[in-house]
């Protein structure tokens, strides 16, 4: 009972509140303008409703031994975390990208451990209503948008230090049947076709910041959530129809205007109980590195995708056989290889957490992602280099159809002459949506910026790299030590994380 | 009297016929899917009719001594290439990156040395029909498209090879009065909004390709050139106005469909006489080497955009200080500088031909262009990291100024508490249009691919490197040959190049 | 009974023939200039004999089930090799770089492999005398090179093609008891100190290329063999003891001066047997491929020891809080972390032969050994970026002893004031060992070409990855095709490898 | 009567006093193991000497109207500095690689714009001394070292504020008649084999750190300077004589025992004359300035030396038509040029300071040293690769001699059948020494940091950008401000620097 079908989802965005705000005015989320970003989500349903992804699109659930989607599962192995991954990567083959819904998944995997975790460390029991809430998804098949990233306005300062205290979402009030929240989420890709939203902290809190430790959840269209819309699509299509054309993305910069959040999905409240304040940093984290290994799996796919179309283009050029264009194709494919294995070691990897969740290594996740990072324009450069101007340069595809110019626009588009002059047009066509359509920018962006820059991914590798350690083999060759341990490459688990930031921030909590 | 106003030009287009075909009909270039590359070709006339300007803009004829725009200009001196490269850089500041005005000058400075060489050779006077054509351009302020590239069918035939003789440009009769030509070109810049297009050929012809050897120019309305056009624009602005929002641009894939072309408009006419076929090639590579010597102006130029709007963007963010923001910002403006000073130095070591037209330094143009092709990516890439992920997830404007949403989203846009949030929207709104729009898209591969990708750089680079003498200097070193000349960097003058064009062929031409 | 001493193994060398050649003259096995070398080799036998390391270090034969080390062990599970990578790793730290006994035990995979397989096809009974000289090396813990790069005449010609025949190790003689051979080969890290040498081919062969398809074992010190040796090795210490100065290399240039090998230690013979021509291409690439699945072990350790002596020297030159800094030492954990994941995922995915071997991954495997050579120069310029011009500058050890000018040395080296004198000259003396010595410049050029360069690494990982598969995922999305089968990375297994040989080769092995 | 022959020179440092510590004992200037880097300073002697380099290895002085050797020349148009590079880059193909003379006369240039601006703002007199010590080095044809670097201990700390006040060069005390300085410089190139030694500060000083404000000459075997020298050289060739065998490098960790310097000889006094602290900085950055423009002559001459070899084992491999090939050697060729053509640039922007001397343009000087710097290791792995593992693995020289190998190895070393076995001998055992010996890890590391290291150069450059005039493109652009001035690149003059420096230590200086 726990996978749905897409019209089941559909009909439930059809039943929602009207809060989207697009080009003035707001929309339904069966807009046109979102047809894009859904016909992403439709493969998510579709994939776990189809027999022959059995066992890789769908999981069973720890909770009740149902089967449901993979998309709404806590994973409790090993092998949990390796079909996320290998699932990511081929949905994202079918969509020429992003697969638009790990986030909400990464959320709840990254509140599974902190709510347990939490409850260890100060006896509250938010489990409780995580596992309540966990059990609602997995029952219907939930889409949910994560929201992290704060606007953060001055980014010198702390939450707490802000001219305006709202450039952090914060807790206004905080109450025994739950809390208020005033500020605002951005970049939240998804939220505009989500069922739910997720929001918890971008950043670690001090005890000066309570006000700012806070996750939960709420529906999307719940009182005072306000979403101001960016949607990107490819230019329509009239003749030749085509998956790539049919893909978008919607993002959105949600303002949370005093919302309340009934206690039952409350997840972290620094203001109500300032011994949480500690694990808003935890979880901002945990889900970041849930999210970087999701981006293990859909980073590669791209690059793949990336790959097939250059070396597609370059059949069609007539120029596979050149040395540089394998070259060129090899890098990329070296690249998805390598993210992809490092996803998979840190699988193999994996910690099981106190609470039964499995987390994979921190410091390969990260080295995974941003290779992807540092890669991905550089990849969408290969592929233009192999295209040639003319993806950039496409007349459109009415002249290819009208009486008057088509049968000139057919004649001279030949190449290949083992390639009908439909498949060259198709070929050019797909990569002008691929690489130079603003749908293409949006996905270079997200390519770099996506779970996180790889700035960010140096920073937290070597936050959990053992530099000591790893000294000591400098120490020991070059005559400073005597001897060297049998050095095994020392991580800081999510453990020690977590009582770093109790030190640092001298938490109460045991 | 041969400098226009943007009116007159304009005025000119008003009167041309209608042969562009955009969407499936027949359109005007008054058409609005133009209107952004006209913004940008207009600040070739304001330009030169701005009294600040004076000199640079501006140059001297020398065949009427008359006051002329330098678009108009055959370079008679190192001064003349050094302010050409200067204006291009200066007025792609101004429309955020390409001139669009380039490529019809460096045409025709092409053609001065190889009409002139051509006749000296062979004794024809084509000189003579080139010189009143100048005369024509330089009175009138012509804007024309250079048509090259053409569309080449299979990539590993030859043109006469090919299954459809008409997929490179061919002269389908040569006749006293003129010749008929048939075929296609593809990537033109700037046809749409052009004077005029001046086509040349795209490689160099064996005495098997003679029908392929041709150069004419023709009124880009004339009879039987088609265009299907290409346009690509920002969205349009309702409320912030800003340059970058304006500029365009629009390409065509010019169909040549019988076209007759009057003998005072040729310039190079293999089929007619075959001893012209060497030059085809010859004025391929001039052509492109004018055109990378102009990309040493217009390069760096994008590059300083793309630096510029970095730094902004970064002080917006309040990142400024930060190491690796300032490393990355010093990243792209050392490109910029290493580019145009290549451009500069081809400049200073140029050879006066025997025309009397300059002819830059092959070798360092080459590597100046081809390192701001390997680069472009790569800037682009730094911009989005210290832009964040906002720049490709901005509302649109109307969320911005409605009476539901307005208030709320100026107030989280808020950052730099310096900077007001009308600015800090105004920044994002132009990264979105200058790194993640279907035009940013467009120009990305223009600037990998414009006058030739890396790829290409390469070749012509070591074709005019004279390896052999570099190589005495390890044989000197290792013990080999007993001497070292006093090594002076060799390379190949176009005028060799042409006399090996001429072997390599088997020309009649003495 | 199967793990030796390092003492009894020096013996054993000690017992050996004259022919090494140095510097003019025949040298013993236990010259002083091969001390360096020796130094690595120790420290296989002592890891072996180290309880710490049990399991590790040793194996258990498949053979006779007794305890052996693992550096004579044929992998029979993804454990096995696992541990083979990991033990390579640490090993690698404690010499700061390359282990030296890697090939010997990658070539006897290679040819446990191959000579079932041709035994299989052909009908041949080589598997026979290869298990007999398997048994021998696992009970006597024999040391060997593997030589496999042929001088090689001129690269654009086949071995049969050359001017002179020898130019490509041949066989000159087929006899029922054995086979002469004559030729050379180069490059033979270890053979100076082996046991013995194993020789194999180094490309595939035609059928006009019998003579060449061979492989054998012979002992080092055997008739008609004889080794140019080229040791490199650092400067020696009188006051700092450390083991990165006791260290060193030795290759040997082998030339194989009509030397008989009897029948029992030959495995491969075309000239007797042309069927078995093929099978030479095959062993020449498996041997590659275990070569560089090792390399997957050892590059890694090379990085992380240049990570740490990176690290190390930041913190005594007290710049470690720098943020280029971490960001520099992060890129090359990050490229260690990569490339020992792309060996692990490698191992996981192991496939059996039919020999009861296992055979990593190859197209990961390449790219992991691929992305290791890439970056090795850079590596070495990040040490010395961080340590600065004193590790290339350091005054001789003496300098700091003497009455003269000890106190001044020790007094003027100091930096970071919480490190002596002492320990921050052995930091810049051990820099200097590690990264402007000859060994240095030697481990350079081996952590480039060692295994295969970079552009070999293309090569075999773009023949072994299905990109016509991959192309199916552009042609689903851009409508070229209908549907897209649930893409997994199809990849070419060594059976298919050999089958294709066969084919290309018209040979008459079933 | 001011150029110098070689054996002149080489008769003065045959006088002077033993101050040279190498391996535990004093040793004199003629010592053999310093004979590579004289065999460096002897080109420049002999080419001076030699008509065919006359007016480019020659200058004529400005003081005394004689032609002197142009390595003591003040440069006074923009045509010495084109010459200084251009001489630079020739000699350095000579000895491939480091001119090791440059140093001097780019100390000295300094000196001449320093101490006339100290004189003009400060009234004192030192231009006089400074022209004294001029007049006697172009009279001589002084070779001298520039000792800048301190050694620096605590590099988080001041001068002033190091545990021990001796880790930067001080003013112990300060006497009418000169001064008396303690420290030690390090990496001091040439000055071994030096005539003189001119010390100059590290970094700007503020007030507190007036006594490290010094600046002065001396003979290099002055009372109290004692050298420990750290020589590279190749090894000793018996056969093949080559002149990249002959070279090498020798470096100085100079103590200053309390050595009394005499004040004609005093550029800079801090402690007698606080006024005079804020030119320390303007002295170091002057020198630097002026050396690294020397960098874009010898470093382009470097990359050449590196491209050739490339190009020449590409032939000898029999590989030089490889697409990667062409592209790799391209590459480097590349770089050369455009570091090159950065210098040349910054030669043809020159400003003449007010003392007469021309002061090149600091962002593309810095930008090109920068790019060369960043290249270096990369070019080693690119020869590296093109030559395969031979180089690194190559047998001693009397192996291809000795009766019993020579006919052998030689037999075996042929590959192009068109290149001699000696030519191909002479071609590995040159490369080896280029790429794989102790004196090629001191040339990276020189490449690398010569000058400063790019981090310096980024710093440098953004110093003199003016990226608040850059910004108003993008706030053109994109509407924040109305207007754009015709933007020129603003850089940070000399005197806008030393003005700066003024402001910021509150000097007292008009």
């Amino acid at each position: 009972m726990g996978i749905k079908t897409y019209d089941e989802y559909l009909s439930r965005l059809g039943n929602m509140k009207r809060n989207l705000y697009m080009g003035g005015s707001k929309c339904d989320r069966t807009d046109e303008r979102l047809a894009g970003q859904l016909r992403v989500i439709k493969e998510t349903y579709d994939r776990a409703n189809d027999p022959e992804w059995d066992g890789l699109a769908t999981a069973t659930s720890h909770l009740t031994g149902d089967k449901i989607n993979r998309f709404t599962n806590i994973h409790h192995s090993v092998d949990d975390l390796l079909k996320k991954q290998q699932m990511t990567r081929l949905i994202c083959h079918r969509v020429g990208g992003c697969v638009m819904r790990c986030m909400g998944i990464d959320a709840m995997n990254a509140l599974s451990v902190v709510t347990y975790e939490m409850d260890q460390a100060l006896g509250t029991d938010t489990t409780k209503n995580f596992l309540n809430y966990l059990r609602y998804w997995q029952d219907n098949d939930i889409t949910a948008n994560c929201a992290q990233t704060d606007v953060k306005g001055d980014r010198l300062k702390r939450p707490h230090e802000q001219v305006d205290p709202d450039l952090y979402l914060r807790i206004a009030e905080s109450r025994p049947d739950g809390i208020v929240v005033r500020g605002a989420k951005i970049d939240n890709t998804t939220a505009p076709v989500g069922d739910e939203i997720i929001a918890i902290p971008t950043r670690f809190m001090t005890d000066k910041d309570n006000d700012y430790a806070v996750a939960f959840a709420v529906p999307a269209d719940w009182d005072g959530v306000k979403m101001l819309v960016r949607p990107a699509n490819n230019h329509k299509r009239k003749y030749l129809q085509a998956p790539i054309a049919e893909i978008g993305d919607a993002e959105s910069y949600t303002v949370f205007d005093d919302v309340f959040v009934p206690r039952e999905r409350v997840f972290l409240d620094g203001k109500g109980d300032p011994r949480q304040t500690p694990f808003a940093g935890f979880l901002a984290l945990l889900f970041a590195h849930y999210h970087r290994h999701s981006y293990t799996g859909c980073k590669p796919a791209t690059s793949e995708v990336l790959a097939s179309a250059a070396a597609l283009v370059a059949e069609y050029n007539g120029i596979a056989k050149e040395d540089h264009v394998r070259e060129k194709i090899s890098h990329i494919v070296g690249v998805a290889e390598l993210v992809f294995a490092a996803g998979q070691v840190s699988a193999y990897r994996a910690e099981k957490s106190a609470s039964g969740t499995y987390i994979p290594d921190e410091v390969l996740t990260n080295a995974g992602r941003r290779l992807a990072g540092e890669e991905i324009y550089n990849e969408f450069k290969i592929v233009a280099d192999l295209a040639g101007g003319l993806c950039s340069t496409m007349p459109f595809e009415e002249e290819f159809f009208s009486k008057e110019t088509g049968e000139l626009a057919n004649k001279y588009i030949m190449r290949n002459p083992n390639i009908s002059s439909e498949n060259q047009h198709k070929c050019f066509r797909g990569l002008e949506n691929l690489i130079v359509s603003e749908l293409a920018g949006v996905m270079q962006v997200a390519g770099l910026h996506g779970g996180g820059s790889p700035q960010m991914e140096t920073i937290t590798m070597m936050a959990r790299y053992d530099l000591e350690s790893l000294k000591s083999v400098a120490k020991y060759l070059f005559g400073i030590e005597k001897e060297l341990p049998k050095y095994e490459r020392a991580t800081v688990t999510p453990r020690k994380m977590l009582e770093r930031f109790q030190k640092m921030y001298g938490s109460s909590a045991k």
